[in-house]
């Protein structure tokens, strides 16, 4: 496609989704749910179609070397299908933000002024090689009253592009415009560029993927991006810790799923309590498969296995079964370090001192901060979201883990009877 | 100065400003009123000394050819020193917003989830001929917990360094860090660029000024901006309007105060009522001096003295004694009309029946949407926020009239005993 043709056909997309938007802002929590149980039994009916879809993708990532990792993450299967309608139906049971009054302020001159959930208008995902993204976002971004714009990842075409349609399909005789949902239908890479671009058309961008994808989509937009880039997560072990609760939380934070970004990846240890934890922490650990990268202050107490740390490992996000350890002398230092090299996400402290968790509470400037428990739990579902859009280490609009009201934004409307400026 | 001389000044003032609100985010509201209270008599004590330093900035104006307007805001005088001191008491005043609790979830699991207000971090304010602008910032980012950087413009540097250098004398001896009030000494414009590229250390830019500012702000930086570029404000008079109403509503939205971003620009007004509206509205109009500029249906009822419009007059922020009128078939018109031409600021609607208000709150892509008021409401005092430190036509975040809790975020503090995730 030339790229002037790209460009028209991106454009009239997107404004094809802000003017269905307008729809969408009026349509009833009832019939949103509809059409998300029509959508969920469609992609079930049509099982076959979207895995004879998908051996397209595996084949033409088979030809090109893709890791087995990338393979599992792409492969759509039975099972992965009826996931996929789960999800949907999942996101039926989440209460409808749109609508909900957040505060009314009645004024001495009779005005009453109320707050107004209402939807985004229009969001564009820009995603890599899950398929079920495709309709896990559909589904949240219609339920919260928004058009979505579906640009996937081109080891996935030929899987989005059947997910896609049958959504799209879906919609037909329904409440919802089918404009609402639109599908970059390229892969040319142009395209997101030129998506990227339409900050008129485009309220919110939401990269799902790597890293690398999330800063190119942040350095290249003026449209509002909600991202985490990555998540370096500490736990502290302050001087005063319940050791058989610090040593319980820093396994499951480490070990219980090393690959995501909630896991933790340096753990901090008072130089009071030391001694007594690190020997059979490290000793857990390293029975677990766990590499450890120690400080010099780790490497005096517990010699066996521990490799030297170096500054780097401080600031990296392993995503693997590797821990750096660090011996801080104070609350003070403990903090310093996690805002100094953390990535504001999630980080722990275990303490049995109030002030003390205050403190960190308060110094901290990450989005979720525990006591006495695993930044494991910073999750949509965890929290009680009952689904999640992302997690975002910014500090405007959603922090922490998003889910549908992160995906709308708020009005307000204001009652008169008449009433003039003076 | 050499641009590596500038870069590292600038560099050195926002990592000590990050520092520093580390520590700001620990103090107690009764501090921070009281180096408030401080400040404001500061300031009343050294009015003669702040009348020196802006005559200084009026002499170089003077010498410019600075129109009357700008020479007007630039001046500080007995009043204006004391309308400084006034608005640093008002935010005393204030409810503290940080530590507020949003939301408290308990999870199943035990788990204790508060979503808490949090300080924003480091804010800086880039603004342009307002001298009060220095002190008025500094007090609401205080209050609110924040480190605050400032870049006032060229025409006031002496006025707004002799204002910095006594609110920062004013912290000596207090609980807050003297580091938390940064000046960038230097009419170089250099220094806002490199401002703007410190991302990592500036957690929020507050552009105050016209729309070349907001714009220059918003296009050169990747952190976060709240912002609004101008205000086309509508006021739709529909079928079923309580013409007296109308007319006294669309008067106040025009007349009261012209200059100002919530004041009306142009008036829709449905067929049906129009030949009953018009005539008079218009003749009020005129005789307090507006100029108007009405669409076919608008001239062939009203002949006299109505300007044709034309397509460019839909899209212009008038700011002066100039109005554009349209007669439109629907509501549906109205609508389309508003959210194609108008800047998402402030929409009023005019009708008894409240089904069409309904319709317009939910259509109308604006921030804030009235119905049978003005449109001139859209005010953070008029709305009861006690302050405003701007108003955003954004999405994300603060939307409408921005006051302390704008200027603040929130993260989730988890309360746990030990629990794991499973």
């Amino acid at each position: 496609m030339s790229s002037k043709k790209l460009e028209n056909m991106i454009v009239k997309m997107v404004k094809e989704a802000k003017k269905a938007s307008q729809s969408m802002a009026l349509v009833k929590t009832s019939a949103k749910n509809t059409v998300l149980r029509k959508m969920a039994k469609a992609l079930v009916a049509n099982t076959d179609y979207l895995i004879r879809e998908n051996k397209k993708d595996l084949k033409a990532g088979a030809a090109k070397g893709l890791s087995s990792a990338l393979v599992d993450r792409l492969t759509l299967n039975e099972k992965r299908v009826k996931g996929m309608a789960r999800c949907l139906l999942d996101t039926v049971a989440i209460k409808d933000p749109v609508g909900g009054i957040i505060e009314t302020i009645k004024r001495p001159n009779g005005l009453v002024i109320k707050k107004v959930r209402a939807p985004m208008g229009v969001v564009g995902i820009i995603y890599e090689s899950r398929p079920n993204v495709t309709s896990d976002c559909v589904g949240l971004c219609l339920k919260s009253g928004n058009s979505v714009i579906l640009k996937g990842g081109k080891e996935a075409f030929y899987s989005n592009k059947a997910i896609y349609s049958i959504l799209r399909k879906a919609l037909k005789g329904s409440k919802i415009p089918p404009e609402a949902v639109q599908f970059v239908s390229t892969t040319d890479r142009a395209a997101v560029n030129i998506l990227l671009q339409q900050d008129e058309y485009v309220d919110l961008i939401i990269p799902r993927g790597g890293e690398g994808l999330i800063r190119f989509v942040a350095d290249n937009t003026r449209i509002p991006v909600v991202k985490h880039y990555k998540g370096i997560c500490h736990t502290y072990v302050a001087k005063d810790a319940d050791l058989k609760i610090a040593q319980a939380v820093c396994f499951n934070a480490k070990v219980q799923r090393p690959g995501v970004c909630n896991a933790m990846e340096t753990m901090l240890v008072h130089k009071n309590c030391a001694a007594r934890f690190l020997p059979k922490m490290i000793k857990v650990f390293q029975e677990a498969g766990v590499e450890i990268r120690g400080c010099p202050g780790t490497r005096c107490i517990v010699k066996k296995g521990v490799k030297a740390a170096t500054l780097k490992d401080w600031s990296e996000e392993y995503l693997d079964m590797i821990l750096s350890v660090k011996v801080v002398n104070s609350l003070k230092e403990a903090i310093d370090h996690i805002n100094t090299y953390g990535s504001r996400h999630s980080d722990a402290i275990i303490t049995r001192d109030k002030k003390q968790a205050d403190q960190f509470f308060k110094s901290v400037d990450s989005a979720c901060l525990y006591v006495n428990t695993s930044t494991r739990f910073t999750d949509g579902f965890e929290f009680g979201f009952g689904a999640e859009v992302g997690i975002s280490t910014d500090k405007l609009h959603a922090r922490g883990p998003m889910a549908l009201e992160g995906l709308t934004t708020y009005k307000y409307e204001i009652h008169g009877k008449g009433q003039i400026r003076q």
